[in-house]
């Protein structure tokens, strides 16, 4: 990812050609509000705005307000196509059928927008487009089959401080580049804070991993404490089984 | 798939193997009462019978009352853990959000049982076993991010035909191995009906597909109409994304 210019338009570009490569005649994908999200959005208006429809599913028991309203603005701001479907109910109903547990609770609410995106996604023959980025992916800090349930991943070659270099840009409000990255699947859920690392650090700790280089250099040599150094290691590797395809036995 | 001694104790260990690796306490994968599900029963009832849970998920609003009771007779015979969660209300409650659309409608059944499945493994630390078999994998009849989801595949390597085989001779009842297979997503729903071919048929075609001999071939060696040869081929083609990871953007 050295040549920075066009960045923009050449991911515009993969994102239609992957359109028209599987017949679909939309791309549709959910709108937080965050950084990745709103990038796409950018993008998309820029580059396929007829083609492009942006979903909002607030869960109003655990989703900011703020959160929604900075979609809604950003929506409003680029004329994008978009269908707002609160999943509050939904996740309810699941609940009375399920015993309590925070974290299934959590990821279910990103299982529950796949499943929208698809519903949708199957109705108006669209395909869906993953927001994660590279350091998302790497860490595994997506839900399986939730917000890692998509058909194509644009950008999922730029770290989490890459996408901030592009949103910058391309004129992304800075409120929204600078706001603390959350997942917003539990209240008070904030990425840094749960990983115990911010994204600038994160990030340099995944080029090491990258490389293949040991976590003691990784630590030694960017005087970040080997615990945390470890936690991301150990991460990129438990998390792996999220980044392939079910292990199929082969008789 | 040529020898076919101690092939399901094969399976078995695969699956403990997979359990075991991954750290997991358990397995846990929907009983639907068809050939796929019931033969995975039986293998996890004889080779780990205390790590398996299954789950049994009707929409009583299209769900055959007799698949179900089926469902529960095996339950019942092996003695296996099982939970019981309709999925009736929830999906309801999607409808009322959502535009109708029957295709859509159907996918979305399969896709609040992942869900299900993923909420119980992430609160009992087990991993999901997908229960499609090679036919189906193949020419793509299974929901994306529905019954795909998953972690293991341990009956992907056999055809069709070949489960009924390993079903007959493990001892899962004949009515079970009879019946015409079905994923009921709608009512009436049928797999040989909706595919134009029976499963016989569709795993010859398939044989031809795995051995990259063209339609025609197929068709005039197997005497089976061109345009039904030609629904296999394509199918095979046009699904090959189910079973590929999200397309990514190299920047």
């Amino acid at each position: 990812m050295k040549d920075k210019e066009g960045l923009d338009e050449k991911i515009g570009n993969y994102i239609k050609s992957q359109m028209i490569k599987r017949d679909a005649k939309k791309v549709i994908f959910g709108l937080s509000g965050g950084i990745d999200s709103v990038t796409l959005a950018y993008i998309c208006a820029k580059y396929l705005k007829e083609n492009t429809i942006v979903m909002v599913m607030p869960d109003e028991s655990v989703t900011p307000k703020s959160e929604t309203k900075d979609a809604v603005q950003v929506i409003n701001n680029l004329g994008l196509d978009s269908i707002n479907c609160s999943i509050k109910n939904i996740h309810s109903t699941y609940s009375k059928s399920l015993p309590f547990h925070n974290i299934a609770s959590g990821n279910l609410r990103a299982r529950i927008r796949a499943n929208i995106l698809y519903y949708y996604a199957n109705a108006t023959d669209s395909i869906v487009v993953g927001t994660s980025d590279k350091s998302e992916y790497l860490i595994g800090y997506f839900t399986k089959f939730g917000d890692g349930a998509c058909d194509i991943m644009p950008l999922c070659s730029l770290y989490k401080t890459q996408v901030r270099e592009l949103a910058m840009k391309i004129g992304v409000p800075s409120y929204i580049i600078n706001k603390k990255s959350s997942a917003n699947l539990w209240i008070g859920h904030k990425a840094e804070a749960e990983l115990g690392l911010d994204y600038d650090k994160i990030d340099v700790i995944l080029k090491y991993i990258e490389r293949m280089i040991p976590a003691e250099t990784c630590s030694r040599k960017t005087k970040i404490p080997f615990e945390k150094v470890w936690y991301i290691y150990d991460r990129n590797l438990k998390n792996s089984h999220k980044r392939r395809l079910p292990d199929m036995f082969v008789g």
